[in-house]
């Protein structure tokens, strides 16, 4: 453990990945930013990037910029965050629209896959987002909802493991949606174990890697997943509410039916003839208009990770939550705090998070001091923890920053 | 009629609006730009609004944005949209998604309001994914679709009129789908006459406004529309693939249930309850995170908008459609061509579409030539003419190389 912040700027000095925090825009305010897993900090080739597409492709290019690259952005980057990110060959990912609707689009997708089958299954504490639409899919396809109890939901369990799963799944069960890494407790869930019991019952899955995608290595195609979507405002650093990606598993492609067929997702998109013939691969998932400004962050934040590589931002992240850890045992717990995320490294993502009394005080007072955590119900302080920019001095002062202010209230 | 360049040329001198044309970014090729009406031209503003949402808002204040302003950008950029653009007052409109995903929800939402009744209506030719989406939506909700005759089916009609519209609703309509300006013809269809007609019949209209916001007066409070949809990256010069905005009647709100109710949908985005409790005003038809720099974008090319006057806007559209009108019947008529786009000002919107020969061969020669229009199925050429920064000049220029390219073949 690093006792002191000398030490932390030691493991610092040490870090292989050191040198790509210089490729970020990274000002002296807050002095321990650790919520890069709500918002990642900007690469600095995404302001080039931008002042580029502006000059060049749109005011000189203008609409003949839409035939020299931008109509294939979706599937291009698509394939680039299914390449360095996903574990995806090409073909099966596209970056469009927000997390939201691209769950949407991958549940009623997937549910009819999966006709006559009644029930889609979502876990109880799953993000907002999951679990609104997955009841709402469940209701315009007149499946009931079961639900997972847990992660996060004050009995205790961090997340949902694979016998969990087990038990719930019966002939009925048309698709499991679920977040491969929980946003509050940070519990890494068994992609590959749970895939396969899903599988086992007949049914299919939807992953949300929103919190995992660029700090967990990923293996899609190998674990055989069906559907996945995910943000790139967080460990991919594309910026506020930048599009995200969704993914179809090749074998799914040919039958897939998604529910907002708009012209981007046609075969070809300037046939505009009177039927809807669906693009052969992800295009299928597209609907309106790319978001060009979005789709080159996407692809400037997707190269830095990719630069990185996952084994190296794994073993990083898992290094500062390890530090993250320590610290919150050894000053935050005799506080009053309680460690809500596993101890255990192989089981959690890239952020702890830390029950205290008061949490949105608290989180009110840290931010006055220069030290950014999330707040997130009910009195958890959420510390995100990005191997890109992310210093263990950060670490450090952001611990020894809230054990102040417990020691203080 | 200007009838040489220099004729075009006095007119520029004398446009109230020629100042506008400074405020965005414009290089010297292409030497006629007449497709404003698919990309419209990057303001000088927007640029510098990027960098600072990157380096300031972004890089510095990061997740904090989020509360000092980001939150709120899709429903006050949709007041700015609907004051200056829609004539809608507060608390109706916001900026999100793209035209394809607005469209989905709206169709859904209308369709909601109207249980019981079985049929929607869409015209038979209008913009593809207005009409993959209203099959779509007409699918999942158990509705048929009844199909209005043109507009551009080829039969002669360039328009849907209050008459053509009155002649299919029956107890049955449920939902009315059409756009204001078609997208190939031009025709600018009686908004108020025929939302009052469809009203008389028991059913809700919604409006695609992509071809008419920002040229063409819209005053959808005061005609009493159900719902509108429209893209912002013509007319509005918001860039490619910016986020498009979506009107609900004050007087549907409380009832409006979308399909993809999303986190920032929800009346506590961050509460992250339970159960969903939407927004009580337009911000219930949001889904996931908004789309910062697109929303900024928006912002810009709005306030342009707004500058100039949606008066002045029509009157020079007028008066450019009027010219271009004028030398394709002087110039193009007596070659082949086919006008396709109502003589009449008073029924047309901001870009005229003339019918010849080989059209996608002509325009591939028209680009080479530096004359930038639109090709549009079947064997079109569109020119659209945008008030902000098209001038006399480039309608001269480009009406007369199309002449010189329709002379040589």
């Amino acid at each position: 453990m690093a006792t002191s912040l000398e030490q932390a700027r030691e493991l610092d000095a040490a870090d292989p990945l050191a040198g790509f925090r210089e490729r970020f825009a990274i000002g002296e305010d807050p002095v321990a930013y650790l919520d890069g897993n709500s918002l990642g900090r900007p690469p600095q080739a995404t302001l080039d990037r931008l002042r580029e597409l502006v000059e060049v492709e749109w005011s000189g290019g203008l609409i003949r910029s839409w035939s020299t690259g931008w109509a294939e952005l979706p599937l291009r980057v698509g394939d680039l965050v299914g390449a360095s990110v996903l574990g995806a060959a090409a073909g099966q990912t596209v970056v469009a629209d927000s997390t939201s609707v691209n769950l949407y689009k991958a549940l009623h997708a997937a549910a009819g896959l999966r006709g006559g089958r009644g029930e889609l299954v979502v876990a109880q504490a799953d993000f907002p987002t999951d679990r609104y639409l997955a009841k709402a899919v469940a209701e315009q396809r007149g499946l009931s909802v079961r639900e997972l109890p847990g992660p996060g939901n004050g009995a205790g369990t961090e997340g949902v493991s694979a016998d969990d799963v087990a038990a719930v799944l019966t002939e009925s069960t048309a698709v499991v949606v679920l977040s491969h890494v929980d946003y509050r407790s940070g519990y890494l869930a068994d992609l590959a174990g749970i895939t396969a019991t899903v599988h086992r019952a007949g049914a299919l899955v939807v992953w949300d890697l929103s919190h995992s995608a660029g700090v967990v290595p990923i293996e899609l195609d190998a674990c055989g997943v069906d559907f996945a979507v995910g943000c790139t405002y967080k460990y991919l650093n594309a910026g506020p509410g930048a599009p995200a990606y969704v993914y179809v598993a090749r074998r799914h492609l040919a039958a897939v039916e998604q529910p907002v067929p708009g012209w981007f997702g046609a075969e070809d998109v300037f046939a505009m003839g009177a039927d809807y013939a669906p693009a052969p691969d992800a295009r299928r998932m597209l609907s309106g208009t790319p978001n060009v400004l979005g789709l080159v962050a996407v692809e400037e934040g997707v190269r830095l990770v990719a630069g990185a590589g996952l084994d190296r931002l794994r073993a990083k992240a898992c290094a500062l939550t390890e530090l993250a850890v320590e610290l919150t045992d050894a000053w935050i717990v005799p506080l009053g705090g309680d460690l809500r995320t596993p101890r255990d490294p192989d089981v959690r993502g890239a952020h702890i998070t830390v029950e205290v009394p008061d949490a949105q005080a608290v989180t009110n007072e840290l931010i006055a001091r220069g030290v950014v955590p999330d707040y997130r119900n009910p009195s958890m302080i959420r510390l995100g923890l990005s191997p890109l920019t992310t210093t263990f001095a950060e670490v450090w002062t952001g611990l020894d920053v809230l054990r102040a202010v417990l020691s203080k209230s």
